[in-house]
């Protein structure tokens, strides 16, 4: 710990935080690096004088009354891996990090309500297979599920490839208990398909990014294990055919579709060269891709079947030129492998700016179409790689910088690339943050996109909840 | 109008208020009673200046204005169809009656979205109506429809019978429009399925109850039209069977149950005692039974057959005692008769009490039994005929007067027997309000079932969006 720390109100906390959390509950040294005081993207690299580690609701109560009272700043974290440094701390080592990681019980399942009560800091992964093994499924998956904690998927609405089917993990919340700006404890865990009494405060916390309260446990509601999976890639000649193939599934039977995503063929042809063992399964490379999975628990569905008659019907009306019906779990993880390599396919290939944008999913192609344009018409030789989840309208519209020009340059026209990327979303009614949230890199655009009343209520409501500022200052409100 | 009213507050904006909406925007004769001072129920019976019609949102900004300097308030009304007495003013006649009815136009449907942009003053059934002609559904469906209209039923949260598999009317919004407190028109008509823009301000308005804010449009999540529907009434040996078939058919394929009722022996055979055209498709009466309707949009699934099958095996378990499927549209709508007509048949036999609970679904079975040894318990007699929806949890839990027993004499106990059932509800983590809300009729109830921290919590947020308290005072909080 640095000299310059131990006189800030924060780090005077401590002997009283320690009294509270103990010696197992408080780390101090190091903390100024990852995994904590650094972002996943290393975006940010803050100070703390403390990751304060509680072993339960009633200490992070304690904790949060005593911060209340100093007014001391409180960084909620669970696995740190927001896209958007929404967990990191300050530079100025003015906040404590709260770790929730400690409160990693799967309280209860229940098969047949289809719910999972669970702590704050279990991993999603870990939440995802405890209820496999009580034959359900927990339907949201991300990325970072191995390491982000289900506190902070809540906190931020994590989405993921399933939100088409299960929407957002705003959706699958029933109840959550809260530690609110004071200290005390909301309990409403509630696992109720009904309940019309009063405010619906879970989906207030859902989303506010941990400056509205600390998520310490929540109930989530389950799907039935999937029986049968079907998965196939697709190649088309462009966007356009991509979402008329989607409303072609959709209006088959849209409650099979657990992921439909759109890979552009520059980004697939980059998998292919950077990524070792990733494979085309088809003959020639496509002008783009469409990644479907169905999925039922249906024992007798005949899924395969049905995925097969309506890619017929499309290779027949040309919105189709290829298809390949993955024929095992390898082939499957195969084609799913050239569309999860995108990010790593496209650090290899230098620097890249990265928008989480969505539209009405109608007008999923025209936004590619048209911010491809823009962004080549702004630099040349930018390599458009959109990719990601065209059934819900969210598309990754990564920049990878021209080939051999120089990544310093390339990342400073930055802001001038979201900007036409960004002209064209608003001018489809879309949004400048899909999945990713605001945290600390994307408040500036608030005033812009969300100003006037919606921005006044949610200020309102901010200095409703935590009237001292505590929670995450500085973060999701300009 | 009274003399009496002419020089309240109210009444002094009178001729302002003229001055928005024009003479066809304002009804001052007769107001008094039904369909705008009197509640559906008839619970309530209150007085009114006027009831103000506005033509649209920019009228409804304006006069809200208008009211919140002058600090008069206000009540929002759609089809005026509460439970709980939501919509209908105080007996003082200080209060406006604001009218949504002439905001009722479609905007939008979009098909390949699966979305709807929907004025509040629509009835739910209109909006039903225009969804299938787009060829999707709106998937809510509650006896009121007709009238109900869709500001009304998302203020609500309204359920019904579908919830089971769509959820509450809150799972279905993707976009409001709400005019606050101040008058000023927060426009949030995003059909996005993903925007993690800030904090979720469309469900904090939802299920408000017309407290916070005045829904005027909304944009609403719409599900492909069904293809093939299957519908079934079981006979069960009690509520624990109903429950075990409940079970098997969501482990087979949750996604095409559309509705699963419980009806109790007692119920039905009150409804086919008194509602003409009624029938029993079994040759004797059942203690209990369950009414499943199955449906998918995929054309081939087969759904009759798997029906049979779960069926079959449900037979053999001794789970089902008898089961009628329905071969044509004129049986689907025999067998939802005899669940339709439970409400009005219990008016036919006298004086009954209502309790709209809820409980976790793997609870109901416990819920119908304790709660029906509570209240024969206590009154010798009580004709307890439980009934609803079974698949999420929420029992119309109704109590009907001993034959040839006193109307009064039973009504004066109904605190007495809603007092026992809510004690089971509650042992059962349950809900005192599933689905008809709070209103005029249960705030009292809101300290002991939803205090501390909670209610803390929802009148913070009153207070940092209606200052002034204009919007439905005394509804929903305490």
């Amino acid at each position: 710990m640095p000299d310059t720390q131990v006189s800030t109100p924060a780090a005077a906390l401590l002997p009283a935080i320690r009294a509270i959390v103990g010696e197992r509950g408080l780390i101090t040294d190091p903390v100024d690096t990852a995994p904590y005081a650094e972002d996943w993207r290393k975006l940010y690299r803050g100070r703390t004088p403390a990751v304060i580690r509680p072993a339960n609701t009633a200490e992070i109560s304690a904790v949060v009354r005593l911060c209340a009272q100093a007014k001391v700043p409180i960084v909620p974290q669970g696995g740190n891996t927001s896209m958007v440094g929404g967990a990191s701390p300050m530079e100025d080592g003015s906040e404590f990090i709260l770790s929730l990681s400690r409160l990693n019980r799967v309280r209860e399942i229940d098969a047949l309500d289809m719910t999972m009560t669970i702590e704050a800091g279990v991993t999603l992964k870990a939440a995802q297979n405890a209820a496999l093994e009580a034959g359900c499924m927990l339907p949201l998956s991300i990325s970072a599920e191995g390491t982000a904690q289900i506190g902070g998927v809540l906190a931020t609405n994590a989405g993921g490839n399933n939100t088409v089917r299960y929407g957002n993990a705003r959706d699958l919340v029933l109840g959550l208990e809260v530690v609110l700006a004071d200290g005390e404890i909301w309990n409403g865990l509630r696992r109720l398909r009904k309940d019309n009494t009063g405010y619906c405060l879970r989906q207030l916390f859902v989303g506010s990014e941990g400056t509205l309260g600390v998520i310490t446990a929540a109930v989530l509601k389950l799907a039935p294990r999937a029986r049968e999976i079907a998965v196939a890639l697709c190649a088309v000649p462009d966007a356009a055919a991509a979402l008329d193939l989607f409303g072609r599934f959709q209006a088959y039977d849209a409650t099979t579709i657990q992921a439909f995503e759109f890979l552009s063929g520059a980004g697939v042809d980059l998998v292919l060269r950077v990524i070792p063992g990733a494979v085309l399964p088809f003959a020639r490379p496509a002008p783009a891709y469409a990644l479907v999975e169905l999925a039922t628990s249906r024992p007798d569905a005949g899924l395969r079947a049905s995925l097969e008659k309506i890619l017929e019907t499309a290779l027949a009306d040309g919105v189709v030129t290829d298809a390949a019906i993955a024929e095992s779990e390898a082939q499957r993880g195969a084609i799913w492998k050239l569309r999860e390599e995108h990010s790593e396919a496209q650090k290899r290939a230098g620097a890249s700016v990265k928008n989480d944008i969505s539209v009405p999913v109608s007008k999923v192609a025209e936004l590619i179409r048209r911010a491809t344009a823009a962004c080549e018409k702004l630099i040349q030789g930018v390599r458009a790689m959109p990719f990601g989840h065209m059934g819900d309208g969210n598309i990754h519209f990564n920049l990878v910088q021209p080939e051999g020009a120089d990544p310093a340059w390339f990342l400073a026209q930055d802001h001038a690339l979201m900007e036409v990327v960004n002209e064209v979303v608003r001018d489809l009614d879309g949004s400048f943050s899909a999945e990713h949230g605001i945290g600390r890199l994307k408040p500036y655009l608030m005033t812009d996109w969300r100003g006037g009343a919606e921005l006044a209520v949610m200020r309102r409501i901010k200095q409703a909840l935590d009237p001292n500022g505590i929670f995450n200052p500085g973060r999701v409100l300009p």
